[in-house]
């Protein structure tokens, strides 16, 4: 935990296309002082379908939206192709997920979008989890047992609101 | 079981748009002799990357290729846009499906495509069971239990060959 | 398949201290004719509880009693002490056991009891099936994934009964 | 949370008969300062071996000892002679359950046992959560899902100790 804006590893921006299930554009800095949970996910990945988007959904239907905003980012780096925004948006109707979704900005340096470059995903699914302070304060690739995800959430939840 | 061709209720043909993961294309009166089971599914349907197409590998893999062929069709009643060749074909390599997959032929009278309608599919996923004779044993619509798929399964494989 | 009386492995018969759930002592011989499933366990063996009786309860569920009759056989060879007939009969109550249960009986020459020495098990579960013509067909340890469960009784059932 | 020590619902003292996995008795007032967990089982409870059990066995894993303390509670009330000491060591041994295991004393009153009465108990599995400062936060019955528990633990671990 940090004591003052200066000793915090701030979480890097989100760098997005286009977003979907939000009429506004979400920021990180405007979520100050909610903990942020970010599952990054490619809609063609099976283990996302399986296990990743689920748990998220559980996730947003568990705590309340006062003081965790679960978004999702499709981070595609491969089948570029295959999965753009017109399968996105049925995807995420047909997945049942509600909450706000952005598009990973594509790069100009190869496949890999630039927040997934940011934050130095390995794959999909990953979840980033984001204090209120907006301190990247994990980053888990694969899957995560419901157990240690709820007691990471609940953890970040109980640590203080920092001073505005 | 039936005694003669006339009294077998045969399995309607598939009609296919496209053929995927083979490099000829099938159809049923050529694999009469083999029991068929086919898989209608499609690749936006959560049940179907969950418990659907996981089932029909463990089929495929569980059975011996020299009396059971396993076959998927791709039978988009829903997001025509959003389910097109170029994503289901990563879409087969992302959710590691060998067996050969036809794409389910568009009709002209509504969106659900022909063969889809010949066989009076429910939705997805959808399963069909044919025996060696050709008829149509079975349509099974959403999830059904391993201990009753391998027991149909193989009452029908240790049906008697026709006399060709 | 064997074609004649003498050319059957035939299951060895049931060793029973003492049978549950059934009115009269059950015996192979008198089971000819039908396929017999035998599953093995011990009430403290945690597989057993979670796995494969549950399996069994599925399996005497979906296949009709006319062909298929299932058994269990409580085979206690540690914790002989903890595992006596007051706790068993609470046991098959508590996990909802409806099938007959023979108690193995215990043998001279040491901690095995002496059906579980005939057939040669390696531990809890296993299970034993037995062909229509009193054949010992297979012998399983552990878990055994429903869908080869459910293609193995399939096939016993459809073998032809022996000529009585 | 409580501010003083008179505001506070402080857990029942457990009433203990025999205690396994354990050189010394325990009791609650001495772990004041660490989060309690006690997950209240009889041993020939189906839910307790397949899910309750597994379950208290991943949390005493996952957080460290230091702060939290998970404690077996054996409390019958029926089947009592089929669940005795004996069945109970060997059953602890089994299911590789290594916290400490408290059997819960018979009451004079009735087959239901003093600590499940004066915990209103409804059944087996409960898991009974209690504070750093002794208070008892919640009693729950059957399946808790994994994120639910992990959250509500986690939440007591950030509770401030009281001051001694």
């Amino acid at each position: 935990m940090s004591t003052g804006a200066g000793d915090i590893d701030l979480a890097p921006p989100l760098q997005v296309a286009q977003w979907l299930n939000t009429d506004v554009p979400l920021d990180l800095a405007s979520l100050r002082g909610k903990v942020v949970l970010i599952v990054a996910f490619q809609l063609l990945c099976p283990g996302c379908v399986s296990q990743g988007l689920p748990q998220a959904n559980r996730i947003h239907q568990s705590f309340g939206p006062s003081d965790l905003q679960v978004l999702g980012l499709h981070s595609v780096f491969e089948h570029h192709d295959a999965q753009g925004p017109v399968t996105l948006a049925a995807f995420l109707h047909e997945n049942r997920i509600r909450f706000p979704v952005a598009v990973d900005a594509p790069a100009d340096n190869g496949p890999i979008p630039r927040t997934m470059q940011d934050y130095r995903l390995q794959g999909t699914p990953s979840f980033m989890l984001i204090g209120r302070d907006g301190g990247l304060k994990a980053v888990r690739f694969g899957h995560v047992p419901d157990l240690q995800m709820g007691a990471e959430i609940a953890q970040l939840l109980l640590e203080r609101r920092p001073d505005v």
